[in-house]
């Protein structure tokens, strides 16, 4: 039973054990057709290596539960199809039709969900530090998997961009990353920070004042006043999502202001990192955040790989719990 | 292809075959580490045991199908696992996107999916004897199982409340079990008394004026008029639940009375009934039904143990519909 | 990588080896108890048979996502059985609490989808055409089958409808095969159309004023002017949903005008055309499209023997695009 709470729980040694068990599921995975990895064995070599692994793990006969009170496409998916990989059973806790609906308390439940037979709880929710709020509450062995909790943290969604991250740079040591868009909502921001920082990457950040959040000072990052500055010679640029859904009123201002001013385009990219990754956790607001024209260019996949990667890093963390 | 609609149907020897199949899948499946009950064999036998009792089943090719009128957690996690364990095909069947908001009636909805290969159907309504209902519409051989229909039944909630008691007392032959709270609206209490009244117990129901049935003369029980003297070296002390989302105006002053009048504290229990075990269907109104520091004590454990219990009554009751 | 958009890109021989294909399927999954067709081997060549059928299939490391934006009962239940049978995983997409709700495209989504791991997309939508729209926007090899896509197709219904005539007629050359209802919402009537026609059954529409496409000239089909007239001597009647929870104000009294002049009743099928198949797409409108009598008698079976037909090729489907 392994909890995932929080990246800044991890050492840099547990961090590395789930990249590298990710690349071996990914490695195992991987349809030559689709792959854009190369790899020097043969695809025989990879049948043998997925069934060496597949068999290894201890999963198939645990039970996941999804518990996503927000929205999700990526998150949610990614988790069902890591967990039905590993052959684990899933229920798909549906919080509309439940009885968290007829008042009682999402403690509660974890625990009846416990004695049913689940162990392990994916969990996303609006509220800051929920999973670690249950994980203490609930007196069971059962592991917590947080997949996005308020603004606090989403520690798998790090996890994948240091994945992706080490697909294409070999190393974050000394690189420079930065991460720009509304900071202030951001918990994925959090958690790369936190992330990156441990691994000796060079972190910086911009987000424009009404995206700035209130206690700037406390993140330990370096703080761009100007965009075209902060992605200077970046080896990396990650945007972040402006949450258009979100915003009401005056605020869908910042939208189009943010559009207007700081949208990526791949004149821009050229212009000032020319050599950078592109990457975005999804889903992308076409023409805010980056321009359709570069989203869809080679440059572009990036961001899908980071789908990718993401279902082999939720293998390895499904795992790591059901151990 | 066994229907289970009611517990009145059952004879004697039906309800202890689904409890002594029930204990044996709990016996394959229990995890040395969560279990509470110590069997004398070890571990390795239970394996052997799990892999006999899984091989045996007859429910690897066939399909239930999850049709949930009303919310639930406890109920529908519970066969949903209980099918999984048992290694059926599950179709989590929506009704508000289904065929059935387009007008089609129940009946012809449950005649397609036998046609589609649905062998058996796990149904809860809010009206009354619906399953009985669709059992007796539906002309071909597909399994009904009611998983709580209006205020009729819950066949299957009394089972796993009966194995709970036989767990902890051996018998209910001669105990004196106490069901209280709102018992007008109850279909567990319903069930309950049938299934113990058959089985020897002396069932006695407790309910203040409002939340006691208008036909209460019909109820082949003891009817209490003190709660206090109700409970009184009761060997098992049954609370229902208030079920608060259904009232509205002043009714919402009822829960209000209820908890401060009958709500079972540590020591009502301690004065009262000290050998009690103390039961409940859940999902619990915390301060309502009882205080927070009994439930979370352990004498509320047996609680989550009944939430326990389902999944292994549940696997039995499916294994007998699929046979 | 197989799509299947459209009836009409299908060549007879692709169609001909889904049938077959569907057929062998159904043969092997038989339940002898259930089947109304007679095989002339015994049960344990079945089983054999269906060894070899499951074994030699490719699906069982497939994954396959539910797509619905439209209410469904049928198909949607069918495609999923169908992919259990197979062995497939299945993500069952939910269109509101996805990330379509914050704004992605569809585009985005399925590009997404497919770097996780899904192979195939199973889309239902209320705009027309989108199914092949989306197959040309996603780049990758990912197959989409059209599970029913606004008024312009219906591919499996079409393909269902087939093997239930051919199990009825032997074929459908030079049957008179008259399709009636409410034409002009109808994808189910284009796609049957386009597939009889090509091989070679004479097809008939009928339809009221109201229910007339405004392009009916463009239809390369027989247009009757008169109900009782276009179903006689008929071989096949197949009657097509009135969309009652679409109709509203005065619109629904075209639902009234039509079950008084053209609802569907044993003494007028028993006049007109005593030796006619009866079929129906569903869900059916009791006494409206047909009269409650007629459904339930033997002849209503065979629109049942179409939900059922569904699951087989539905199988054949999915298994040529995993292949």
């Amino acid at each position: 039973m392994k909890n995932l709470i929080d990246i800044k729980r991890l050492k840099k040694e547990e961090i590395t054990a789930i990249i590298n068990r990710a690349a071996e599921f990914k490695a195992a995975s991987q349809d030559p057709a689709r792959g854009e990895i190369n790899y020097t064995s043969g695809i025989s070599d990879f049948a043998r290596l997925g069934e060496r692994l597949y068999r290894a793990n201890s999963c198939s006969n645990k039970t996941a539960c999804l518990m996503f009170f927000e929205n999700s496409t990526r998150t949610k998916c990614s988790f069902a199809i890591a967990a039905q990989k590993l052959g684990m059973n899933i229920i798909d806790f549906n919080v509309q039709t439940s009885s968290l609906s007829k008042g009682e308390t999402l403690k509660d439940t974890l625990d009846n969900l416990y004695y049913m037979g689940v162990n392990t709880v994916i969990l996303r929710h609006s509220e800051d530090d929920m999973t670690e709020r249950m994980s203490k509450e609930v007196k069971f062995p059962m592991a917590f998997i947080n997949a996005g909790d308020g603004k606090s943290a989403h520690p798998t969604q790090a996890l994948l961009d240091y994945m992706t991250m080490l697909e294409k740079l070999g190393t974050v040591e000394g690189k420079k990353i930065v991460i720009a868009g509304d900071v202030s909502h951001s918990r994925v921001a959090k958690s790369n920070l936190a992330l990156l920082s441990k691994m000796g990457a060079n972190v910086h950040f911009f987000a424009p004042e009404y995206f700035t959040p209130k206690n700037k000072e406390e993140f330990n990052v370096i703080w761009e006043d100007d965009y075209n500055t902060a992605i200077t010679d970046a080896d990396v640029v990650m945007l972040l999502r402006i949450q258009t859904e979100r915003l009401s009123g005056a605020e869908t201002e910042k939208a189009k202001h943010y559009s207007e001013k700081y949208c990526l385009t791949t004149e821009r990219l050229e212009k000032y990192a020319p050599n950078a990754i592109l990457m975005h956790p999804g889903p992308v607001n076409r023409d805010i955040e980056v321009s359709s024209e570069l989203l869809d260019s080679p440059k572009g996949k990036t961001i899908l790989e980071q789908a990718r990667n993401g279902v082999y890093v939720r293998m390895a963390v499904l795992e790591n719990a059901a151990g």
